[in-house]
């Protein structure tokens, strides 16, 4: 008999009257006075459950169809029907159910057919996949983790996977993991009496990586279009509900791009993602939009068919003093946008997403490329309404002199970066990236307020159970 | 102007006359007695560089045209024609050449056009990208990842992002990277003297993941069918050829499946990624196969079309004994394989690529299936002609009571793995899954003899550029 997954049994492709099994996991059972039992069977293929009908006539109803409760994972053998039920199109008419795992002890069953909250799922993280949120939220990464791939490759990029563990001295040390192989009860010192950091794995400090930016520029001025997709890595101790110590980044790089061509891509990349979750995965966008933010299908839709605006820093900064709002944070040319201005612009002002372009060059990165006015830099942020800064990108400083003028600027030493600089000496163009923080997408697609949600397996400092 | 790449250029789909831009790095260039300039031009996107020709009618051609050479950056607008030289269809016939960018001191550029060693290349792997062979695999690279997703997606499996950094001791400790925000000139103490973890970022000891794969079968048991596919690590001080301290990892996980049907997964997955780099990437096997591995095309192209032979480890072991051959290591029910033992089992006794299964359960992992003989537990080796073993998996121990025994056998304290073990009270159900390291696939498909090819950045213990 032919397996199916509960998609495809739900798909319409199977006629009423095919024979098929089915395998997952019980959502509920409900029995009827006639002697059936109605059983909400699912296995993570889709949002929806099928229901399985078993009569009292199957030979082990009694002593195990009557058992079955939540989790118990079941094979269910039988014909596809015409469903009774408002809902669903087709159910499954059991001739044969075989339980292949029960579970233990069900009264203290973490996952109950109940709403839990999300604080005790962080604790059962590896069993929340199996409630409907988690189920919705998996597939929905799965969704835009595609769609990336996708739509890079469609255009022409190529994946790089630049290092994770990084011996190149980074902006921000401060902030990096170590990566070490030394023995922390008994660490190796110099004759001056400095940690031997020789003795190491690989013969010096070692860190996780912030970002790939840096190493992907390489390839870009080799291939043009390149982008990783790869976890990166923040020690900041901010226990926060937006910060997470390990996510997945996107950063594609350019060549022959500027800062307008990447405020394009932008946008481009933004709604073929979501499209792509508007297209695939209506079912889990329907249960998200019920019961978690009601707006979850309409902002998307939004998103996808209106066009970005594109507003000057400058611009930016009179729009706000004018703006008549009393903001907690001070609006000054010079100063960074703080979270409650990004909003503002992108809700309030816009009604749609905004590329703030041209920031005060003191204010970002070394490695962004200095305009003719000597005073801002061709950088860029995306704000989305209903989530702020979303995407923060760049023109690279191409020119030599230019870079090593900003590196002493910002008390860079070129030591660790000739490498970086030799990019600036041997066909060095025009390029240009963004970065992307996967999980905030994912926390904006479904609806999360905690970016824990958004990982298989959340940690926080000082609570690590993976 | 249209700005094509080169792959668009060359690809058959513009006409000649039509006017185009292209941009792209010289690869030579070559000057005529009839005053044209013959100029190689590369952009990444596919193999072959474009030709342009620049006739010495162009106002720039003496000052800049005449010095351009390998690595210069231009910008070339023109008209593609019909080519006179063998090989290509297309040529662009420049109007204009505008350099991007020059470089400095060409006598001391690393990437001269001649071949290179690949021990020097690993010096220089900012710049490596640019050669013909490194432009290949990254191509190739890119190739096999695109394909591996979209398999996994075609066929209803679900990517998890598994944790990098874990706290979850592990088998094989030794080989750790230990993750840590400790002051290793000032380690913290406990008054009993022990170094105190409580004070590290995660409040414990934290370390890079050797493997997805325990964590992803809680997702298997929700989602029925899930891969990983990310980073690991391994402090493994072997500075072989054929060891990375970090690659990436695929390891797909499915519920309610047994040996059989990994090792038919194992078979339907790989000759779906070979088919994809033969229809996609047949300008980079050609140049792979006249300059690296000559039989870099035919032997993907009989992998694709021949069945996996399936042997028991107790079979093969009889084979092995039987054959005449005299091995370096001894062959004996209860020892493991060795690489040319299973070298002679796929190339010379089969001659197709083998699936070795049931293996003695002394020598493998505690979380592997056991079988009715109580000898040998339910794993298997994929081993292919020209590379040995390239995936290993198993049908999982999904009964607790095995768990347990296993894990107290192995010596493994069920205290860190209550979570693992809870996979079995709640629905358990079998299941099986194997792990592909990504760069040794890389390796076998672009004929590369060291794994530190297969990756963009190389590094090596006591030398890390980057």
């Amino acid at each position: 008999m032919t397996v199916v997954s509960v998609e495809q049994a739900l798909s319409g492709d199977l006629s009423p009257g095919t024979q098929v099994t089915i395998r997952g996991w019980v959502r509920t059972r409900r029995d009827s006075k006639a002697g059936l039992s109605f059983i909400n069977l699912t296995d993570g293929s889709c949002f929806d459950p099928i229901q399985v009908v078993a009569a009292n006539t199957l030979p082990n109803y009694a002593e195990a169809v009557q058992h079955l409760g939540s989790g118990c994972a079941i094979i269910a053998r039988g014909t596809l029907v015409a469903s009774q039920g408002k809902g669903q199109s087709l159910e499954l008419q059991a001739e044969q159910i075989e339980v292949a795992g029960w579970v233990d002890d069900p009264e203290t069953y973490p996952i109950q057919p109940k709403p839990h909250s999300l604080e005790f799922l962080r604790e059962v993280a590896h069993l929340r996949p199996r409630t409907n949120l988690f189920g919705a939220v998996t597939r929905i990464r799965h969704c835009l983790a595609q769609a990336v791939h996708r739509f890079f490759d469609e255009n022409g990029y190529y994946w790089i996977n630049t290092p994770i563990v990084t011996t190149s001295d980074a902006e921000g040390a401060g902030q990096l993991f170590r990566v070490s192989t030394l023995d922390l009860a008994n660490v190796p010192r110099t004759e001056a009496g400095d940690v031997d950091f020789k003795r190491d794995f690989f013969g010096k400090e070692a860190f996780l990586t912030v970002s790939g930016q840096l190493n992907v520029e390489a390839y870009c001025l080799a291939m043009s279009k390149v982008y990783t997709f790869g976890p990166t890595f923040r020690a900041e101790n901010s226990n926060t509900a937006r910060h997470l110590a390990e996510f997945w980044m996107i950063e594609p790089e350019v060549a022959f791009a500027d800062l307008d061509d990447i405020a394009q891509l932008s946008e481009d990349f933004l709604k073929y993602l979501f499209r792509a979750v508007l297209n695939e995965r209506m079912d889990d966008l329907k249960f998200i939009s019920e019961r978690v933010e009601k707006n979850a299908i309409s902002r998307l839709e939004d998103f996808v068919s209106m066009p970005f605006e594109r507003i000057d820093y400058g611009d930016a900064i009179e729009i706000l003093r004018n703006s008549g709002v009393k903001f907690e944070f001070p609006v000054e040319w010079g100063l960074d946008l703080q979270t409650e201005h990004e909003r503002w612009l992108t809700e309030t002002h816009v009604g749609r997403p905004v590329v703030v372009m041209n920031y005060p060059e003191q204010i970002k990165a070394f490695y962004m490329r200095l305009n003719d006015d000597g005073k801002t830099v061709a950088a860029m942020d995306v704000l989305a309404p209903g989530i702020g800064e979303i995407i923060g990108g760049a023109q690279r400083e191409e020119r030599l002199d230019f870079l090593d003028r900003r590196m002493a600027q910002f008390g860079i030493e070129t030591e660790h970066y000739q490498w970086y600089r030799d990019l600036r000496r041997y066909g060095t163009v025009p390029h240009a990236g963004f970065g992307l923080g996967f999980e905030r997408l994912v926390c904006y697609v479904a609806g999360l307020n905690n970016i824990r949600d958004a990982i298989p397996y959340p940690r926080t400092p000082g609570h690590a159970t993976f």
